[in-house]
């Protein structure tokens, strides 16, 4: 038999697990009559956006598809296998979205009755999301393998299902950054601000697109980003098959094909393992809630590792290999303890964030700033590690499985991830339809839970990124011709050029740094466009509409969603195209040797930027939260005004900015891989 | 004659001018008791300040003198030029703030008879700390060239020269950032916050300090700053001197040490005829004062072009060269124009930020971050364009003439920057000794002016350091031997060790980045500290010294100095001593390849890093001078506190953190520069 069946099995094993807790969140209490409409309201609002958003994906797709047909180096193939993971991430992405906004009402009514039943609806409804991302994710590579790997041209065709995955996760994360922050800022100017109204009072008609930007951003973009990590590092490992087949580290191809597929299917078992051990008792304690959830990645992390070493032990390959994927392994859950340390109020970084903002909102600001450049320091050393012990045991090929390693067990820690914004959802459905306080009470103690979550999400969602994007920059090189393997070692084709200090590469390595600021100036001025037009649209229903202040008529809360959906679309064009644009334009004008230097110019900076601004916003966000606790004065008094100045300039950064970062780089790494054929015969017009 | 006496000319002349403007402000009247007196107070602070920096440097300079001695590959001729290197920068220092602290009470009387008369003694008073730097500088190349320049260890020895310059350069930038900071913020917290009494009340003990800050920082600091990377940038260029000859550019070792010198005596030459066409008539208009100095600048600029047509055709060489230091030049004037672009309230960057401010302070922050992210763009564009022409016509010779070009004119530009804390220095005198309201109006344009020319000089001398440090990682790589000139080009001794995409060489960049924001993170938390000192010890004072609140008695503005300059001198040993470090380690333990990738990550981000920094606080600041100038609700508005906190957020970014990357990316490669023989022999540990 074919080993490659594993892979399939464990996909299938994978649905099954999506199809339990599926039934298992639909067989819960609805809620109220109340919560019923704000949850249908919501899911209305998340499906239109949804909606178009792909209609607008579908123009584009159709576009790159027929310049794909008509490109005669790439071939038809390229063309289905682009479309073909296009949709798939599609899909995986409606998939997730469609059931944290059925999960986060019933997740209301579950906190009704205990803070565990709470917990588990809104884990269940997050494991939907991870499990049917790396389900189809595997089951997509898996089928273009059966079909086309006996085909001399298969490496160079499943890079495209990646890419497809990277065209739905640009729209998904920037334009869905663009989204969640536009209606989040527009929300609260207006009517905390402005109209001196609670946060999610039912007559701001900016509430509902407020809570459908937490679906948008954190699940269907963060689904599709890490969707798109997750293929691109199982496709960069298998596309460095050449490598392990040269240095003699893996027998064949096949078995380097293998390799990374089996232990992603491994991390799927051990994934569906790790989110049925997720529970906790009924104290509202932080630190066990952050406990239950950790039980499940750190059970799935184990296990993985386990079904690794068998895995390679069983393949006959270097048990180097294993060393190289425990190393990403390793180094992404380490990242997630020190983007938690950094961002958690519990520690001390955020704890002098809380307490400068008793000077005012100016230090408020610089100390959160200081946070997040310290904050680079473990996240880059981690990185750094990982390179060195994984290309020390695998080379190229070892890099790339490193980020395998690191994703392995997305299943769980993406259920993680989605599990915040249904608690989120479900704290402002209670809001909003004024449950009892001590719902309330339960219903915060999740959100918490899941901001904390949200920042190590990021940090391990930026470290995937770059580790990715490394391997994808490798296999650029040796696509493009400029790196090859001869006699057991990796040879650079041209010595010098390739140097870091020609001229080329290292103007390369200039721009490519520059693509970082340049575009988060641009996501963050998007943002802006975006809070402007939502705020302009409640303005005009308080006029028009007679009775809304007094709540006896109800706001059209469908209408903010379609002009907050239509202007976070129209506003990620331009950085959208400038990623697309910008790696094209060197490549052409100073051609490959140069772009490679891009390509680690800008995986530099931006790594460092996304975790600067992640964490600095996280930060920010928690020591707010620190004070609004009852430090420095509590709630309303001059260090929480400071502290709040500070969460609103973080916003942009750690929700739009940071993680629209993680898809620049990916992307301009694949474009530059999908340019490689028409550049290997190039050096550049200058 | 040997030519080189036309450099002995130049710096001879310049020391004339020096002595004919010094006289000219000492002419000028010291204008009333009181004005004396605070001025004195400054002048007393500011030089006892210099005392105990001076202090700790000499012990350092021992320490590192002795090793120096010790190391057998060195030899005692580097040390003496280290030694040298480190006085000649010390003695610029005080000369220059020695004259500022001078010129201050005198522009504040002058500004009492007419604008004009107060232009002329600030500017003149920043005109002796220019020509001082630039002569001082050239003289001291030129007199270890006469004693070695035979010396077969020569081009060893005068890189000792500028690493003596490095080290003043990090107490004057590092120690006078912290120290200007942290005794403004003091200052502002514990008076405008906290007692709620005006700036520059003489009540409060810490205004002497925030003033003598303005000289350390600016006039010290800057100068320190710019005399390293002058004489640097010389020396680079002389020292690749082989890469010429190798290629056969500008015949012999002794024309390729003459050009670099030559263009700076020319420039000093242009820069003295560009001091004195300094000057401008009555009106309070920024459009004609911003003129009045431009006329300046770009006269020298002109006439420094010319002469190094001259002096390249005259003595030879390729016309080439003349292009690769017009490239530098030009790039270096247009840097300041974009800085002045982003960070001038008369345009779109700023206004928006203003703009913003009415939204509240969250929107003050995101509007300015996002300004500080775009400006890099035109930056790095310039410099890259200034490294493609000056590369393509000289080689690496080609870029660190480049550097020579941008910073030839440096007599005037610094001059024009040491402008700005005189002008500042001479408003607060003139607020705390209570002179007539036109008297403040006119020092308030001057100080305005100064605001402006501050942003640019800080444009300018991030981008010298940049491409100075270029050229110093260039000359590191020939000197430890990882790239040779052999047959009439530039080969990579062992290709593929150098390739960007060896694991050592990617390794070390990623390293290197990290370094500038932790770097910042550091500088920016030792201001914090120095506030806290100096916030304490004002409150003692209140506490503690009857009658002070009530003007019967005064503060010891001498005790807050003192205890600012202790806590700033202690806070810059963590930032320093890590950045000394840093390339010793990766050197010794990842080898000398990935030393080089390590330097140019740092280069990179550094640089971005520092043009955002230095860009959205320039930007912030004039915001908030917009607002006050009576838009969006004027001062006193929300606007106004909005943009308030913007300003006090971005003072250590563009005032502490900004600058002081200019050092840390210069010291750290010299450091490697002076590790190259050791290295030679050694790929690392790994």
């Amino acid at each position: 038999m074919n080993l490659m069946w594993l892979s399939v099995i464990a996909g299938i094993l994978g649905f099954g697990a999506v199809a339990y807790f599926t039934r298992y969140v639909l067989a819960q209490d609805e809620g109220s009559e109340a919560v019923r409409e704000v949850s249908a309201a919501i899911r209305e609002g998340a499906m239109a956006f949804l909606r178009r958003e792909y209609q607008s994906l579908a123009v584009v797709i159709v576009i790159i598809t027929i310049i794909l047909l008509v490109v005669p180096e790439l071939g038809w193939r390229v063309a289905v296998a682009f479309v073909f993971g296009a949709l798939c991430s599609m899909g995986a992405g409606f998939a997730g979205m469609n059931m944290a906004t059925r999960a986060n009402g019933r997740t209301c009514a579950a906190a009704a009755h205990s803070l565990d039943q709470g917990l588990r609806v809104a884990f269940r409804g997050g494991a939907v999301m991870g499990l049917t991302v790396v389900s189809i994710g595997i089951l997509g590579v898996v089928i273009l393998y059966f079909l086309w790997h006996d085909d001399p041209a298969f490496l160079a065709v499943i890079p495209a299902y990646g890419t497809g995955a990277s065209l739905v996760a640009l729209f998904g994360r920037v334009g869905g950054g663009i989204f969640t922050k536009g209606a989040d800022a527009g929300s609260d100017l207006v009517g905390k601000v402005e109209a001196g109204i609670p946060e999610d009072d039912p007559r701001n008609a900016a509430v509902v697109a407020d809570n459908v930007g937490d679906n948008v951003g954190d699940v269907a973009g963060m689904g599709a980003d890490l969707f798109e990590t997750y293929v691109q590092s199982i496709i960069a490992t298998m596309t460095l098959s050449v490598v392990v087949v040269g240095l003699g580290i893996a027998g064949d191809h096949e078995t380097a094909w293998l390799i990374p597929m089996l232990i992603a299917a491994g991390g799927i078992l051990a994934s569906i393992i790790g989110c049925f051990v997720v529970r906790v008792g009924e104290t509202v304690d932080m630190g066990k809630l952050l406990g239950a959830l950790r039980r499940g990645t750190v059970t799935a992390s184990i296990l993985t590792a386990i079904f690794a070493f068998l895995i390679i032990h069983f393949l006959d390959a270097s048990i180097g290999l294993f060393w190289a994927m425990l190393a990403g392994l390793i180094a992404g859950v380490l990242i997630g303890e020190s983007t938690s340390y950094f961002t958690s109020y519990e520690f001390k970084p955020t704890k002098g964030i809380a307490e400068a903002s008793a000077s005012g909102a100016g230090a408020t600001i610089i100390q959160g700033f200081s946070v997040g450049m310290m904050s680079v320091w473990p996240a880059v050393l981690l990185i750094v590690g990982a390179i060195i012990a994984a290309f020390y045991f695998g080379s190229f090929y070892g890099v790339a499985l490193g980020a395998v390693g690191m994703l392995s067990t997305l299943g769980v820690t993406l259920a993680t991830d989605a599990y915040g914004p249904v608690a989120d959802n479900a704290g402002g459905i209670t809001t909003m339809t004024g449950q009892p306080p001590e719902v309330r009470e339960r219903t915060d103690a999740l959100d918490s839970l899941g901001n904390t979550t949200a920042a190590t999400g990021k940090g391990f969602a930026i470290g995937a990124a770059a580790l990715n994007s490394l391997g994808l920059i490798l296999s650029y090189a040796i696509a493009v011709g400029i790196v090859t393997i001869a006699g057991g070692s990796i040879q650079t084709t041209d010595p010098g050029a390739l140097s870091l200090l020609s001229a080329p590469v290292l103007i390369g390595v200039l721009l490519g740094a520059l693509m970082p600021p340049v575009f988060c100036a641009m996501t963050m001025q998007s943002v802006a466009i975006t809070t402007e037009a939502i705020i302009a649209e409640v303005r005009r229903q308080w006029r028009e509409i007679p009775g809304l202040m007094q709540g006896t008529s109800k706001p059209q809360y469908g209408l903010v969603v379609d002009i907050c959906t239509k202007a976070a679309l129209r506003a990620m064009l331009a950085p959208s195209i400038m990623a697309i644009v910008a790696p094209v334009i060197v490549g052409v004008v100073l051609g490959k040797y140069a772009l490679a230097g891009f390509l680690v110019g800008a995986v530099v900076t931006g790594f460092i930027m996304a975790v600067m601004l992640n964490n600095a916003g996280g930060a920010w966000d928690n020591a707010k939260k620190f004070i609004e606790a009852g430090m420095h004065g509590g709630k309303g008094s001059d260090a929480h005004k400071a502290a709040v100045v500070g969460d609103t300039a973080g916003d942009p950064m750690k929700d739009t900015a940071g993680p629209s970062l993680n898809i620049m780089l990916k992307l301009m790494s694949v474009i530059a891989l999908m340019l490689a054929p028409v550049l290997t015969q190039f050096t550049g017009i200058i």
